[in-house]
């Protein structure tokens, strides 16, 4: 008997979209960061529609503080919508709770998710609540771009430039719980015609830039010593090497995008004057379809493969 | 300290409400089967969202069929789309499953949300999922209306009649699995005029229309001999008389909702040429305010409190 561990999440998600039938008012269906959909034939905007959960014992540990419960939960569906350069407008909170769970707690984790949510410009407007046995938090988020505008995954070009924001791998030491989604960032880069095609890093930089280059049928190369790695990635206390903490370590929620390499220039100028958190360009897009390489600062080629956080697969690294 | 199951669902909702700041896009917050929100000011239609969960041994029991868990996750989200007449647009799904789910198990409760979306025009367009102890399935769906169009809890008037749809009682032997979301009732009473106020029975007759009444500020009769009570209900093989099923048991997902008293009659004969499911008369929307009061056969009254299906408390009728 085949299990979800077994095939692991993409080839779920595949069997999922395979069973959905095209539908016109739908521009971007099952497999990106956000589905984005036509309200009518002849609006000039699309919606931009993303779900995220956050479960006790998967995504935060038993005792987490429930205001970085609600914190995270919001942050990793404004993330989401960062990656499709929307505009937040309007969300809904599930919260699965035990009965015995202080209620001012309870009211500590909206609280903490309403505040994120106001300062991106996102109304709660909704939810639902169930009483369970473990804490979940499930958050429901509508975003809104100029019809067609909204950035794909399938966008990348061979011979654009790879960027990321701010530092990368090691943010199970804490960053997981106090994301900073980009949405400023993903506007910015769509209102000033930088970029259109981006994910947020949630599972690790080799596996979402992979999934930019199984949607673009591109392939990618890395320079492995430009990667911005983190104080958590060089302080973490395991043996394995920052770089490989860059490499695959999940939930970052830094913007991964690609950009014409011939206004790369411009936009590091523009972006120093409009933001303080880094911005680096670690990379560039190939035509070898399904192929991330890594460059040695000698120039010798290392061929990365996906690894990186699978929901249902025991040997996530 | 004070806990979720001492102040129950509806005050924590009432807590988390009274957090959120009013925004002019914003129709309906929190506190209705759905939100209503407004695109752009001068848009000729609302958007209606919803969210709800079904939770393994909340909703279902261990061991329940996966694709009649599929059908009840899709279901319920539907069924808060027909409370509010709005025509179903677009959903995601949220699966949080254990990793040892067979893959053909995940696959078919997929199908079974996609085919009953499907049948009432929805596109599953996205989702999330996350490997848990437990099965649970988070949907989020939006709906559309004309501008204003909405059904509101608020919008019942003393004096109006109150309907339902279908039959009341004894869902938990089966029915609840197998929800038919009154979506083209909905729409239907909407497009002709019959209706502006209504709501789902998911908690219970006598809970849900208190929550009616709350909104409205208005109370209600009901007249008892008239309830619409399903064989389950008779049949049920606990203490409990038929009628008390009728009026509290959780799960029903029909729709109860007010008409101008005049125009019953032709809402009753209209309704059988559109439908066949029964459309019932029970009681009378009054302007004492928070109360409902039961009427026996013999014209004696009795007060119905609001006992029903309250997530975090343990004392569930």
């Amino acid at each position: 008997m085949t299990t979800l561990a077994d095939i692991g999440e993409a080839r779920i998600i595949e069997r999922f979209k395979s069973m959905t039938a095209p539908a016109t008012d739908v521009i971007t269906g099952i497999g990106d960061d956000c589905a984005v959909v036509r309200p009518s034939p002849d609006s000039d905007i699309d919606l931009v529609l993303t779900s995220d959960a956050v479960i006790e014992g998967v995504h935060f540990a038993t005792g987490t503080d429930p205001v970085e419960v609600g914190h995270k939960a919001m942050g990793r569906a404004l993330s989401d919508l960062a990656a499709m350069a929307a505009e937040p407008l309007w969300g809904l909170l599930d919260l699965a709770a035990p009965p015995d769970m202080p209620a001012d707690a309870a009211e500590g984790l909206f609280a903490a998710a309403n505040r994120l949510a106001t300062r991106h410009g996102l109304s709660i407007v909704g939810g639902d609540s169930s009483s369970t046995t473990s804490l979940s938090v499930h958050v429901f988020c509508v975003g809104r771009v100029p019809s067609g505008a909204a950035f794909l995954r399938s966008n990348a070009k061979p011979g654009d430039s790879l960027c990321v924001t701010g530092q990368l791998g090691g943010s199970i030491n804490g960053k997981h719980l106090a994301i900073e989604p980009r949405v400023a960032q993903g506007i910015w880069l769509r209102t000033h015609s930088f970029a259109s095609c981006a994910i947020d890093i949630s599972d690790g930089l080799v596996r979402d830039l992979y999934r930019i280059c199984s949607s673009s049928q591109t392939g990618a190369t890395l320079q492995l010593r430009d990667l911005p790695i983190s104080a958590d990635a060089r302080n973490s206390r395991d043996n394995r090497p920052p770089l490989d903490h860059a490499l695959h370590d999940g939930e970052d929620y830094e913007l991964l995008f690609s950009v014409p390499a011939d206004i790369v220039p411009t936009l590091l100028t523009e972006w120093q004057s409009a933001f303080d958190i880094p911005l680096t360009v670690i990379g560039r897009v190939t035509e070898n379809t399904g192929v991330i390489d890594g460059v040695n600062e000698d120039g010798s080629t290392v061929e990365l493969n996906d690894l990186g956080y699978d929901q249902f697969k025991a040997d996530n690294v």
